[in-house]
């Protein structure tokens, strides 16, 4: 099955639970299929690196290859207005998506993450990571 | 059209650019149709207070309504292993993802996120925002 008729059988399975929802318990949102968002930024040690950057953004590619997780975004510092709630000190950022907690807590064990990180962690200088679960 | 099918189109229209970006360049990623993310974080006022945090929620669940958010995640911390990496510090989470640098800037004027945050700015106390931009 190809990606495109994943994604749309996916939203049709989606849609329909949505529906029921709403007949269930009118306010209850619909839940997506992947609703645990694992979202990382690192700081370079280099940070005027773009060689080290772009090392770290060829090591989250090899991510992709792990089941687990069921969608992957790497970021890098977008050109948005300049605020003070605006953190735009990092480097890389991955953006993954899960269908649940087990399936993250794989992602961490999993032997291409381990290499990920034997291979990059003396790229960056610091990491913060928020796990978030949709509501 | 319908959403259901607006996805699949996407979906097309994304392997298809893939597809012509790969003969151009083959090193390329395909990019996707939104590959601005805005992911703030909300700190409460008052972290324990769970009727806070579902306001500011429901306040979240108002800039749905925003056309240049294209999806919109709302998110509360996911009970994910403990590490000193992972800032679980937080109350309250919004992932959005938008066309382009204007779609952002738009939706940061719109009238309706205007009044989510002079609805709801009273309830938190500190905000942090990643910008990205899909490499």
């Amino acid at each position: 099955m190809n990606n495109t008729r994943r994604k749309f059988i996916a939203s049709s399975v989606t849609l329909a639970a949505g529906a029921v929802a709403s007949v269930a318990a009118p306010a209850a949102p619909a839940k997506g299929k992947t609703p645990l968002v694992h979202h990382v930024f690192f700081w370079l040690k280099n940070p005027g690196s773009v060689a080290d950057r772009d090392r770290i953004i060829e090591g989250l590619k090899t991510l992709r290859k792990i089941e687990a997780i069921k969608e992957l975004r790497i970021g890098v510092v977008a050109s948005t207005e300049k605020r003070d709630v605006v953190d735009n000190s990092w480097g890389v950022s991955e953006l993954m998506f899960f269908e649940d907690l087990a399936g993250q807590a794989s992602y961490q064990d999993h032997p291409i993450h381990q290499k990920f990180i034997k291979d990059c962690s003396h790229l960056w200088d610091k990491v913060i990571v928020y796990d978030a679960m949709d509501v």
